[in-house]
């Protein structure tokens, strides 16, 4: 530990304490940093902080095994804060334990500095935001489950709140857990009685949770969360748990200052500075000026590996049916091979996602995480936290339970690959429940993200390896019926890239297609070349981002630019163009989706060649009225 | 019953059987619909409909108190197919009971059949869509508490997947159901065994479901979910317990088809027709043609009545500070006056939505629904279903935490008023994971959604009131800061519309704004027409639909358009505008948020004032290089 720092509190005294008094002590100067920090800021979430307190303490000063000088090694025990908004006192005790210094504490929420609202992996020692509640749990899931793929006999550390055990996200991550008996897994529920409106469900009644908890198959113990001998007692029964291990800490919001102790509407709301004062003068007299050595400091050795790069080879045949789903799926294979940290995750819809073929071949990386999607994006999270490439997949349209988890992930800077099958009315008879309708708006609007949409074999293992190389959030987009193969194996596909397919010098109109209707595109272009009129055929694999200059190029060249996508017209493909000042013509699916064969559903949206071509004579007719086609 | 149509199968016996025999009857009868009309169609989940047989032949002919003829009033009790893919075996259970002729079995997941591959409501007798796994127990939920606030004492029956147990939202509403201690709420669980890709978690392991789920509040108890006797003591058990009630019924997938028994790899896969033939060969000779008089049913005499119509009235200042979100919780409460049966739903953030004010003046409408988005939209979609008017409200960045939800209400038909507030950077210190950024992007891509965004406290009532009024699902983004009213109270606002709030006969520039941004444009104005150029602004408070009339005229009266939004570029505001041929300039977030004070964030994106000002001048110059301005 740092000495006290004079400038933040005037008492100067050197103690010799024991290791609980130590921990007292440095519990308290955590709380002042928590108060004048936020009230320096003006805003957060004091009282979030005040009852974790002794937790903190008692977690970073004599539990964690951890190198604050390589903090971000592996070989650290590591902590998530899931309750995020008590971020300033995890910042204290980074700080307190020398990963950077405490004058940039009091920086908190300024537009400049790394110490925000919530936690971002901006700041050194946290690997993860946090903030949207309910999710840290599933991320130290994948944390704990990394370590134990790497060998790595170190332990995970997540401290909830008692509000947000409410999230289903939370027993999701609570049920695979125990399934899994991963006991290098604690988590610490701060049970301090009241959510952000009104008291929570329980409130104090920590059998409600310690039933529930047991019921899921970990290991439970209660405690006192302010008694740091207690605290101790709970973390050592959990280290010696042959099953994930949870601690109800009972506390009290707002603990240590008198007036803010179990009150009501304090929730996110930061002392005034006469208030600061008056909590100051409770606190201070409790804080001794002390030299302590904490026995839990270790030194870490195992640096995070630079990632793989990885490259694939395909053998399809020109017109060979092959699903992409099913092509990505044997692209898993490939990449696999390539790197022992590649792992793939699906929730429980591997014979249709195709990620089974990678489940047969290396089980020992592939993680069955059932029906529960938040938690499986949670868990990606985590794994990818500890240096593994991470591939997980579901329908497209399920993907989108984990939305606020995706969201989240962008704001972690997390390396994920995701993959969403059964996109678009074609999927047919199953109707609108198993259709991805909605994915690219979705998966575009994630920051930093990249959107893939192949439309045969070839294009989607390439684009599935681009993917394995790509550090940050990239979506693929694959199609449920069989598709014919249009590229030849030595074609390329990259991130940004289009393929122009049809092209003359007097193409009338360019037709920009991704996936299934690139098929569609292609046979309009037949029909339509039987009748004298040429189109230009763009398949437009890479969504987001555009291949600008081969689209402006297109327009430029082309009277009329039409796009044409089994999507929602909001927020996909047509949409990214018009977004450029194109003006297409979108073609998307525009009526109540429904069940049918998927050439009906196709015909009906307007997105199949016949579409196609009606589009295409009803533009050329708007500026040649007399024209008839032959 | 109907009598059974020779058509369908060869026997013809009279009989007269005890209660339990006629239901194990009519189980078999529902499983040679089941394989019989999954054959036809080429696809479907037979094995799924056949562990269920006997449960829905039990319920449909023995416990559930319906009016085949008045099926959709209010006095029924309900059932609600949370295993949305046994569709096919609730249609022949509707077609038994006479709610439709048993021939349009056979039309299932025909194009022009309502008959889809999962449920929908435009099925006679079925009131929501299901497909998605994990809603159907909040949904459930919703119904119950709805009869509840109605005085109509009828049960809701629920039937889940085991594979399904796993989504958390299922944890979400077990938890709030137990906490309500809702009595008329019976879940069912068709424990099969067998997911779609492999075992289930716990198999065959009821006792895992049974400590869970007595663990949340529940009473549960066992049962042999084939034999009819048993069943029907779990149902009279259900109707004399004080609490929810969840039945964890052992089955067999496949059941009654020898070759399907518990056979894995027959998840999602229809019979061939040989397999058809010998499946009957074992069915047939099992069923009886007999007459049946089952004694559930019963003569439904409550009608949903007529949705009221809304009106409001406002009481503002001009140039009063007052937060969009708090506008539209005072709008709640006029709203809430004016129709019993208005309900308001809340994620513990009621002080921050400020659906706080209706909570407080009508207890007894409001539900706390706690940390759990995603059971909240369950609840409202089952709320709605008995003809409440419900409001829910969130922060618009944890409304992406039941998209899932929100989607599949899409295809329910439902109407839901949806609040999200604390949209964009301008929440400021709080960080990304607080802020909306996406929301416009998912709510316009839901079919046949409504997205409102209003930039003051006049708009934000009115626009509350369009929302009340309007029958489908809308969307209002509020914003956090206090933003000045700028309209009169007389002013009118309504879907699809927009006001020119600064025109001339020389505008050189339109620039599109909505919410925060505003009043950033109008400020823009202001330091523009100091230099002397005129530019045009529109409040486009309706983001979908869009006014198009007034945006068109806007861009062939002023040479460029800007659009800005507090919102990513993906799905926005610009993305909609674009969508229209109008070619704006997107001025959206573009750069990684974080936390800071509001005016920083939205300078730092350049969608303030002093951004909308630099892009005029930038657009301006690219026409008129050589001029400069005042």
């Amino acid at each position: 530990m740092q000495n006290v720092n004079e400038s933040l509190w005037p008492l100067k005294q050197v103690l010799i304490m024991g290791v609980e008094e130590n921990i007292e002590n440095i519990a308290n100067i955590l709380r002042l940093h928590s108060i004048r920090s936020t009230t320096k800021a003006g805003s957060g979430h004091p009282t979030s902080c005040l009852s974790s307190a002794e937790i903190i303490a008692t977690l970073f000063f004599s539990v964690i095994n951890v190198d604050p000088k390589h903090i971000d090694y592996l070989d650290n025990d590591e902590f998530v804060l899931s309750k995020g908004h008590a971020a300033p006192i995890l910042y204290a005790a980074l700080a307190e334990i020398g990963v950077f210094p405490r004058e940039k504490l009091m920086t908190l929420r300024q537009f400049d500095s790394e110490l925000e609202g919530h936690p971002v992996p901006r700041v050194k020692g946290i690997r993860v935001a946090t903030g949207s509640l309910g999710q840290g749990l599933s991320i130290g899931l994948g944390m704990a489950y990394a370590k134990r793929l790497l060998g790595i006999d170190r332990r995970v550390y997540v401290l909830l709140g008692d509000g947000e055990v409410a999230e289903g996200s939370v027993w999701e991550a609570l049920n695979l857990a125990g399934k899994l008996r991963l006991s290098n897994l604690v988590a610490i529920l701060d049970m301090n009685r009241l959510g952000q409106s009104e008291p929570t469900m329980f409130q104090w009644n920590w059998e409600e949770y310690a039933n529930r908890v047991k019921a899921f198959g970990w290991n439970v113990t209660v405690c006192n969360g302010h008694d740091v001998k207690d605290l101790m007692r709970a973390f050592n029964e959990a280290k010696n748990s042959d099953k994930p291990f949870f601690i109800i800490a009972k506390t009290v919001k707002g603990k240590g200052v008198s007036f803010l102790e179990d009150a009501e509407d304090r929730h996110g709301r930061a002392l005034s500075k006469e208030e600061l004062s008056r909590a100051e003068k409770e606190i201070l007299p409790k804080i001794k000026d002390a030299v302590f050595e904490p026995r839990n400091f270790i030194e870490a050795k195992i640096p995070i590996e630079p990632r793989r790069k990885y490259s694939i080879k395909t053998e399809y045949k020109m017109g060979e049916m092959v699903a992409t789903r099913e092509a990505f799926g044997k692209a898993l294979v490939k990449l696999g091979e390539q790197n022992e940290k590649m792992v793939v995750l699906d929730g429980d819809v591997k014979n249709s996602t195709f990620t089974i073929y990678f489940f047969e071949k290396f089980p020992k990386r592939s993680l069955q995480c059932y029906i529960a999607e938040q938690n499986m994006v949670g868990v990606a999270v985590g794994l990818q936290t500890q240096g593994f490439d991470v591939f997980l997949s579901s329908f497209a349209c399920f993907l989108s339970r984990a939305y606020d988890q995706i969201r989240m992930a962008s704001f972690s800077r997390a390396n994920l690959k995701i993959a969403g099958s059964h996109a678009g009315v074609s999927i047919g008879e199953d109707g609108p429940s198993q259709m991805g309708l909605e994915d690219l708006a979705l998966f575009r609007a994630v920051f930093g993200s990249v959107v893939l949409y192949p439309c045969d074999a070839v294009s989607a293992e390439k684009l599935t390896c681009a993917m394995a190389n790509y550090e940050g959030i990239s979506y693929i987009r694959t199609t449920r019926p069989k598709t014919p193969v249009i590229y030849d194996n030595s074609e390329e596909f990259h991130i940004g890239g289009s393929k122009v397919l049809r092209c003359s010098g007097n193409d009338e109109v360019t037709v920009i297609a991704a996936g299934i209707t690139v098929h569609e595109a292609l046979k309009a272009y037949e029909k339509l070349r039987a009748e004298g009129i040429n189109i230009r055929v763009i398949d437009c694999y890479s969504v987001k981002p555009l291949d600008i200059e081969t689209l402006v190029k297109a327009a430029e060249e082309t009277k009329h630019i039409i796009t044409v996508e089994d999507h929602y017209p909001e927020g996909g493909l047509g949409e990214a163009v018009a977004s450029l000042g194109l003006r297409p013509n979108i073609l998307a699916v525009r009526k109540m989706p429904h069940s049918g064969k998927p050439e009906e559903l196709l015909a009906e949206q307007g997105i199949d060649a016949a579409g196609i071509v009606s589009k295409v004579k009803e533009l050329i007719r708007k500026y040649h009225p007399l024209r008839t086609f032959s």
